[in-house]
């Protein structure tokens, strides 16, 4: 088989088998493929597509390029949420520990943020003591006893789809539903769960531009995960504005604490709640009245705030925390960004307001950085509300008042103010299964 | 200027502008684009195309990237031709003598044979003591003397192609008309002449398969040319057989030699008449009858052939070869490859004949090798032909009889049999001007 003949072949607009995707993969992660030849594919891919098979197989293919930790040893059930990527999403924060509530297991290999994301690893180390980086075994056992546990990614997953999403970066090969599909499932195939819930974004800043692309892509993955024995259902949400009103590590654990004991923001308490209810649906728990029911409890009455008070416990975190916020620690200094004029907000760039959070030390532009659990955004006012000149509309939290300026700016171009109130907007805009 | 946005743009199937095509070839040619880059951009290019004014850019940007040889001290008009690659193709070493007897300049840098296709320098190079490497002064005052001079290669001209064409040979970008384009005309811009004729060899096996894809190819071409101040014309002509009977650089000038003393093969004989007589109308010499008339009596009236001999003294080469072919040497061993069945030849790959004769020591598959001037194949039968079961098709030279079982299989591997005539097909197919 040639490298050559694979590139061909797709440049013609033909269908690749199963071994010659393997090829592909498995030479571009040994080296035995050069860069150029991968992105030779890349593009041909970008330009002719791939057919659902051949999806799947690439799909399988990456799920296959690297080490996958065993999780045979954890009884029950395993679940897990993925989310396509979104700004002050903490949805894991909420959804891991409430569904675990209803002893469904829940065994999550979580990233670190880039750029203008937040990671769940971040926002869980802003939990003074709070451990990541637990052992195999020492994983497996929190999972066992709690029912849910949440690390960072130590193994060498998918390691075909991290030299492929380098390439694809730099190639302009990154926005095609067979390579995005891929990329995302074969990562989440790695960690082999019995359930998984998708959450598309929808936004005008990324490929899923409108719901129908986004449908065809939640789509194309719900069928792959099913093809690979998962119960899967993906939703397709709204991504034109912030989820929630925080922005920042431990700004964002306050708001999932806060959500969790029944007073979180009216989006991300829904949001939350619908992962939580499909999740126990798939498990089986009952009809999806019974199991949206049963959701909104465990957000109102406090178990699963208790389960993640075991969590924090387990991974060796201070539990304190979910009483006493000040025991995240505070950020030295605050500023608080007014309204220019009197106007609607008419839409919100969330990538623009995460880039912001950015700045204010709350993320990092490349993994060495490091950074401030406290820095971030607490938003007074989101998408659809009227503000008056001079009126807040929110608060920055940084431990260098220089950054300030530089936040405030980013955040005042990243919002669109209008005479005229918004066409409201579903935060939830369709379900694929 | 990113390189990113370029392949963006041609992504999206936008044109790209003249600045940004520089930046591309500049880029490749410094360093700073890498080859993963110039790859993807390349299947974006076959993929989505190029207008013509792209391509046009794209070719004086190639023509532009490397050194150019400054022949303003040549006086007069000064004409070249470009073959698109042919086995057994040596028009060249009689275009050049028989356009500089009537007084048109031929200042011609020529390649050397790889792979399949042979090289008019290896050609040259067999008659003893012939230099292809004179000076940029020596070449000049051969030009100018004698009227036409050929030497190889020593400049880095059009490095941006090279660079190209290697990245292509091995991502399946190759066949694509705005690279095979800018890639030919590129080079031959570099070299400055004032007329250009073109022969686009079409034939099964290559990227012009059909008289259609190749009035297409040479159009362009033409165009190109004119664009940038020459005087052009391109021949369509027949590649699905051999040109002449002789393949091998000695067994090739001499054939070169028969057709300069009007013995030459009918179909080798009137492609130089053509080429000739083009020529000679493009500078002006006379109406289109005129200068058929003037070319035909170049060949037959030994005009061509003294200008052949004054050559040969220029550049240092014995001259008797001329009338005496055994100063050429001799192949140790000869092969008479025999009809395996009575039947018509109905087509012949004249590129497996090419690599029939590359096995016997005529060519080389790396640049390093060194190459056998005897070597080579004469053909005593061609497409269209009757032959009978045990009559000799072909006779095989080489310094090393065991190559001659290799060598016959590929010939007769290359050789379809029929029992009915084939059509004929003229060998001249069309003309673009």
């Amino acid at each position: 088989m040639r490298m050559y003949d694979i590139i061909r072949k797709k440049r013609d607009g033909d269908a690749l088998s199963a071994e010659e995707i393997r090829f592909f993969t498995e030479g571009i992660v040994d080296g035995s493929i050069p860069d150029y030849q991968a992105a030779a594919l890349c593009m041909a891919i970008y330009l002719n597509g791939m057919n659902r098979e051949e999806i799947a197989q690439l799909t399988f293919a990456i799920r296959d390029s690297g080490e996958r930790l065993d999780l045979s040893a954890i009884s029950g059930i395993r679940a897990d949420k993925h989310s396509t990527g979104g700004v002050g999403d903490k949805t894991s924060l909420v959804v891991a520990p409430a569904v675990a509530s209803f002893g469904i297991k829940v065994a999550k290999v979580s990233g670190r943020g880039l750029a203008h994301t937040g990671g769940t690893v971040d926002k869980l180390e802003s939990i003074p003591g709070f451990r990541t980086n637990l052992s195999d075994s020492e994983f497996i056992d929190c999972v066992n006893n709690v029912g849910a546990a949440i690390i960072g990614q130590t193994r060498d997953v998918a390691p075909a789809d991290k030299k492929l999403y380098a390439l694809r970066d730099v190639t302009a090969t990154v926005d095609t539903l067979p390579l995005i599909v891929s990329s995302i499932m074969g990562k989440k195939l790695a960690a082999d769960d019995d359930i998984i819930i998708l959450d598309v974004k929808c936004g005008s800043g990324s490929f899923n531009k409108t719901p129908q692309i986004s449908r065809e892509l939640a789509q194309c993955m719900v069928d792959i995960g099913k093809k690979a024995g998962k119960k899967m259902l993906a939703l397709i949400t709204d991504m034109d504005r912030p989820l929630g009103c925080a922005i920042g590590n431990a700004l964002e654990v306050i708001e999932a604490i806060e959500t969790m004991k029944g007073r979180g923001p009216e989006d991300f308490t829904r949001l939350c709640e619908v992962l939580i209810s499909n999740t126990l649906y798939l498990a089986g728990k009952g009809s999806r009245q019974d199991c949206d029911d049963m959701a909104k409890a465990s957000l109102s009455d406090g178990s699963a705030l208790e389960k993640f008070r075991e969590m924090i416990i387990a991974q060796g975190g201070d539990p304190l925390v979910i009483d006493d916020y000040d025991r995240f620690g505070k950020a030295k200094y605050s500023h608080a960004v007014l309204a220019p004029k009197s106007a609607y907000i008419s839409s919100v760039n969330a990538e623009g307001y995460g880039e912001a959070s950015l700045i204010l030390g709350a993320g990092r532009n490349t993994m060495e950085e490091s950074i401030d659990p406290c820095a971030g955004i607490i938003l007074k006012k989101n998408t659809g509300d009227f503000v008056k000149e001079g009126e807040e509309i929110a608060v920055l939290y940084s431990e260098d008042k220089e950054k300030f300026a530089d936040s405030e700016k980013k955040l005042l171009s990243s919002t669109c103010f209008s005479s005229e109130a918004p066409k409201k907007k579903p935060l939830i805009l369709d379900m694929v299964e």
